[in-house]
């Protein structure tokens, strides 16, 4: 899933670790800390759901901020439903980390994700941390590790890198992810955390970091259940020397990193439990963003829509129809589908197609692309999901208490 | 699937039929007629897809009405985004059996579910209605066939019959409806007709169909794909003489439509598509009933639910934190939640419970009930949904062009 395999160069002014430390039992690394060598502006966007991670709550009070040094990051549980004792061990990771690199408890964030409802093990939690601690290092294998232990159902790590000019100074960004669906025996959880070395301040990260999400992180769905424990982080060490201040430059990392946002994004329905198809879902004509934006949402929620694309069918019929209750107006004798550049439907009117030579591309591609046309207004929107397959429902269901 | 099973009681001044006319490839019956000895009253509820049939735009403009004579029915084939030939055929249809009972192509609702985006055979449509027009009888048998009539991919015929008491006068209840998920190759169709022999007027007929709708066949789902084509009429057709005018016969009245509707409304998920349960969601403590309502639809929508019961998993995480994401404010300290009436999460913290039991409960039962308090307040909310089986997926993937 790494989407550059070759040489990468992470930004610098940050380091990196993961560790095992016995929070899973298959013995994978489960946890990671994500460092900066000074205070560092931290922006952070998170779950909506009402029911909610202490850490959640924890990150929330404070970000954005220009005090950051590290987030700790663990996997297998996600200290969610646990009361009292979950906000005291939240505190208590936020502490411990904050000792080991000479910091306060409040410049330290903590992502955790993994099954809910249990208390952290955190007598295994402090040692992975006091290991994380001393071996963090700024080197592709320390990246890669890292990556590694933020992982639950994912087959692989997710990862970007990019390099990006400012006028004529170089800036690096790096970001991983994770989320694949369910965990455990519980839920999905989606968590990422995107780096640079970029200097801007905590105000400017929070608003570009809100804006890449609604493109990027927000228009992913793999069944659409929105998790207690989603958090996106963005970094900013800062150690490169180049500002983000002026409109020009401050467009061009706003440009590089929505990219960067979705290209890590889009790896998450990829990797979708049992997934066979990444579904990306195009929507335009609509009146409004919001309104392309709901359109998307609702097909691609559609259990019919998505058993249609695991079964290469180009069954336009589903499409269309859940378009018509997404609630928003269309204009059907302007409604066009296509199905991976094929005509299915034009002018609100079904047409002849070759339904073999469509059915073949989608068998023979990962990615179905719907593009879907509402209408004559200039609202459009992006989406990307899942396929639903036999092996998601197997996985998920087939929990023995 | 039919809830009485011995000798039924028909409302008086109603005629069935059912035929098959070869719309459907498998020689099942596939047209049905209900028509009224005159004049009678009739109310409907439509789909709100801006993507609907002729059928509905049709009936939306001639019901409520105190001048209905007939409804006709065709399965197999939707008449959905087939453009002006559709909207030619509609007509056509009205025309013919107006003809045929003497009365006016307006008086005359249309049903059809099936395939979208197929011309009808009007052909065999024809001759089949000649047919269901010629043999139209108020017998058990004819009501039978009529409810055999209008099923695509449902496992059994869907009806309720009802007795009922309006001061001291009897009436007659009596309704079908057909939905169990999918429908060849295309969409789910939800249809439902109620009947009864009391005498209301039109206006009052279009309020309390409205209602029952509301808490009955707008509170179940399958996969939650709203089609182009459902429909709920109320034909009223006055012979019994009983007048419904009131306070107290009307809310007797309502009572007993509401119920059979509910009645008859789970029937739907009862047979969804490959499920193996029937999921009852009782939403209470909101604060208001829209609130309820919205929190357990989000549950009944939830995949990862769904799997759950499927696997007879008491997943107290999946449920509560479908809830977290409805958009509605929770109490979460005031959050208790039952499984076939264990407590399994209370006072918004996970409980000890014996998951072994509730997991042989979950298996050994049909019906899967959840009971969610989310806090003080006094809305509450009916929902009922089928599980997301291995079948269902199979059976909408493996479509072959």
């Amino acid at each position: 899933m790494t989407s550059d395999k070759s040489q990468i160069v992470l930004p610098s002014g940050l380091k990196f670790s993961g560790v095992k430390c016995g929070i899973k039992n298959s013995g994978a690394l489960d946890l990671a800390i994500i460092s900066t060598d000074k205070k560092s502006v931290a922006a952070g966007v998170y779950t909506q759901n009402v029911v909610r991670a202490a850490s959640i709550d924890w990150n929330r009070n404070i970000t954005p901020t220009g005090n950051f040094r590290a987030v700790v990051i663990n996997s297998g549980n996600a200290n969610a439903c646990t009361g009292e004792q979950g906000v005291a061990d939240n505190q208590q990771m936020a502490s411990q980390v904050a000792e080991l690199i000479g910091a306060l408890p409040e410049q330290v964030c903590i992502l955790s994700t993994g099954v809910i409802g249990h208390v952290l093990p955190m007598k295994k939690v402090s040692a992975g941390i006091a290991e994380a601690a001393s071996t963090a290092a700024r080197s592709e294998d320390h990246f890669r590790l890292a990556s590694q232990a933020i992982m639950t159902t994912d087959k692989g790590p997710k990862t970007v890198t990019q390099t990006v000019k400012i006028g004529d100074e170089q800036i690096q960004f790096a970001g991983m992810a994770k989320g694949a669906g369910m965990i455990g025996p519980n839920m999905a959880t989606m968590l990422a955390i995107m780096m640079t070395d970029a200097e801007l301040t905590a105000e400017l990260a929070q608003t570009l970091l809100a804006n890449a999400a609604k493109e990027s992180f927000n228009r992913i769905s793999v069944e659409g259940h929105t998790s207690t424990n989603d958090a996106l982080l963005l970094i900013c060490s800062g150690e490169s020397g180049v500002k983000v201040e002026s409109e020009p430059q401050i467009n061009q990392f706003a440009k590089t990193l929505n990219a960067a946002c979705i290209k890590l994004a889009k790896q998450i329905p990829s990797d979708g439990e049992g997934s066979t198809h990444l579904v990306s879902i195009e929507v335009t004509g609509a009146q409004s963003e919001q309104d392309a934006d709901r359109v998307a949402r609702t097909i691609a929620a559609s259990a019919l829509v998505k058993t249609a694309i695991t079964g290469a069918d180009p069954n336009w019929g589903r499409i269309v129809s859940a378009a018509g209750y997404a609630g928003v107006p269309m204009e059907i004798e302007q409604t066009d589908l296509q199905l991976n550049d094929h005509y299915v439907f034009q002018s609100g009117q079904p047409i002849e197609f070759d339904a073999a030579t469509v059915s073949r591309s989608m068998a023979n591609n990962f990615e179905t692309r719907i593009q879907l046309k509402i209408g004559s207004g200039s609202g459009s929107a992006m989406h990307w999901t899942s396929d639903l397959t036999v092996d998601y429902v197997r996985f998920n269901s087939e929990y023995t208490t």
